[in-house]
């Protein structure tokens, strides 16, 4: 089943990627003069698309745009089988040069090399919409359009500017694209045989374990929820320790546990209380009730699921235990997404044959591929980012590191599309 | 040593307790409607400074206030030696009908009783300013003047308005008083043989309990202090449990830790953590860091002064466990005020000889009996309030507690006065 890798010059695709994530990082392609600011469909992103499109079209790709904005190039005509790659090119509004955008510079780098060497290989790039949420609040928002996990209401009237306040359809069509068309996005995934988007890591495994590339097994999925503990505000001085109705050590007990029961679930699970809320929140108050949230990830869904149920209890029992209440309401869970095991293992084949350090792993954030894989077979590709650092202008990421993942997601193509019966 | 106790109607005295209680809490004498809300130097505090000298004059009184405005009526002439009592008329922005002002109404049910059943004891009542300091920001703004315990520059230009941001010496000018004149406040101690407040307890200890009279032995002191814990900000799903710096398990192993601490040190000692920031306070974000108070208190300075250096050297450990640092800083500190065993004394044997349940307690919270405590021999009496719910139009306390602490006082004062060499 195995083909000849491709022989790639990575210091040419190390200095292409680095020439395209530093123009991309100029002022014609950020809002912000602090920040990579860009997002859908503001001028700086209109020109970071159009870049995309010159450099396609250079290579001979056929360029297109959906009916919301999706940037599709194949050098195949439609009907015909692709395989796709691509990340998104929007930032966050405060973001950094390679969140996204490093994915889709890499897709073009393949592009670049199947040219140059040949290797005739079907392909499709696209770069979606609105991955940060950054204009209209929505993370995911071009891939869920796609992938029709939107409604048309959501579109006309509950997804609004950030900036005006206006609606997403209003500003698809004042760009001139015609979001009334918006299910027939789907039909970008029709050709695809495949698809692979490349990453940063966003966290800091591979940098500490000192790995180039990883092959991402599984996207987590989670669950969100609000824990409030109802206490009784007192007064700090004059109310004795054993008079007290105080949240705050049900918090304490709280924290403590879920980090004990992640721990223990294992398989990457991860249990992370990130908000706290305190009221009223003075100094000499004893709080009368407590707010905090729980993030409760992972690949598994019987362990991090069951991590969800046993803090729910443990949060009920603990306040009961001290003469209190306790609610906990879910905001928001996620199935995880399975990645599809042929391309994984054509990826890590091809990580291997690099000789360069790399690893399997889960992706514990969200990314467009998890709209991708309900509908085409899909995987992904992480590369490090210094110190786990993301949406931040202090993210980086090394050009050579993207040259490597051009490589490994070129050869892994290689192999899937030559040994298609 | 004892004198007869004077035979007291009670009914007769909650009556009158309650009539200006009432009456004090009517329109003209609150800038709001849903709450008491009074400050130095509102049309509605001087109505109810009005209220107070009105009842003084009509039992004789020689009713003054000194420079910056502090309520003084005495039945002998200055020089001669009397003994204090009294309390504050100002509420804080959403209080009640009870902090404060039902220690200046049991005060005056005193100075009525004293004329009425002609013990001829030698009274001066003060109402001091500014406690809740809702009109300058300022706690104790008027025992603290009185006390020498603010600095000039504090009234010129530290010391502003929380309505228009002028000083308070403007507004005390623009009231009639002389605020330049702010060091003789303290003359209005100079002929106190004693000094007893009668405040409501702002707990529910006493209510829990069943005492209708808590004789206080000291006022708490207290340290103030901030937190904070530095741990890394990274992605709550990309993280996995053993690549974080966590702040929040030290957090809460310290809430818990603190808890333990007080519990164990005993004599009254107090711990509270009661606020908590956590940045960037995101669901999905562990904490890059997180600040949180601590508020210590006791009347055993060695006690609760342990507890602060342990919980100190406890969070800065924790963090270092875990890889991080903490910093643990001083906002401020107060000694705590021990009250006179001689009236202290003569309260229990006055409280004891009600026949009603009483008990011996500390205070927890401050009051302006702090300031004139380092001065005059002093001492003070709680009543109970209901659920310990004070600073809130729900704050409610009943007369007939108020009428039997008038008793008490009154009691302790004659057998002080009459026992005096």
């Amino acid at each position: 089943m195995s083909t000849r890798a491709a022989a790639i010059d990575r210091l040419q695709s190390t200095t292409r990627i680095e020439r395209d994530i530093e123009t991309l990082g100029g002022p014609e392609y950020t809002v912000s003069a602090d920040a990579i600011c860009r997002y859908a469909y503001s001028p700086v992103y209109r020109n970071t698309v159009d870049y995309f499109v010159r450099e396609l079209e250079a290579l001979g790709y056929d360029v297109s745009e959906d009916c919301v904005g999706t940037l599709v190039a194949r050098n195949r005509p439609r009907g015909e089988r692709v395989f796709g790659i691509g990340s998104h090119c929007d930032s966050n509004r405060n973001g950094g040069k390679y969140d996204g955008t490093m994915g889709v510079v890499t897709a073009l780098e393949v592009c670049r090399l199947n040219e140059e060497l040949g290797l005739g290989l079907p392909l499709q790039l696209i770069s979606f919409l609105e991955e940060e949420g950054s204009g209209f609040g929505q993370m995911l928002l071009g891939s869920r359009i796609m992938a029709q996990r939107v409604t048309e209401e959501d579109l006309r009237e509950r997804f609004r500017s950030l900036d005006d306040g206006r609606s997403f359809w209003e500003h698809a069509e004042e760009a001139g694209y015609e979001p009334a068309r918006w299910r027939e996005s789907f039909h970008v995934l029709d050709d695809l045989i495949g698809w692979i988007e490349m990453h940063i890591e966003q966290a800091r495994v591979m940098q500490d374990t000192g790995n180039r590339i990883g092959v991402v097994t599984a996207i987590a999925g989670y669950v969100h929820a609000d824990v409030t503990v109802y206490g009784r505000g007192d007064h700090a001085g004059a109310t004795p320790m054993e008079f007290r109705l105080d949240p705050g050590p049900v918090l304490a007990e709280s924290i403590v546990e879920l980090e004990r029961l992640a721990r223990t679930a294992g398989g990457n699970t991860v249990g992370t209380v990130g908000e706290i809320e305190v009221y009223p929140n003075l100094i000499n108050a004893i709080p009368e009730r407590i707010r905090f949230s729980l993030d409760i990830r992972g690949v598994h869904q019987e362990l991090y699921g069951g991590v969800a149920r046993d803090i729910a209890t443990f949060v009920r029992a603990a306040a009961e235990a001290r003469g209190m209440t306790a609610d906990v309401n879910e905001r928001q869970t996620l199935a995880p997404t399975p990645l599809d095991a042929r391309i994984v293992a054509a990826l890590e084949e091809a990580a291997r044959a690099t000789g360069e350090p790399f690893m399997m792993m889960p992706s514990g954030a969200a990314h467009d591929t998890m709209c991708v894989a309900d509908h085409v077979p899909s995987a992904m590709v992480f590369v490090p980012c210094a110190d786990g650092i993301s949406h931040s202008p202090h993210e980086r990421a090394d050009p050579a590191d993207a040259a490597l993942a051009a490589e490994v997601i070129l050869n892994a193509i290689l192999q899937l599309v030559r040994s298609r019966p």
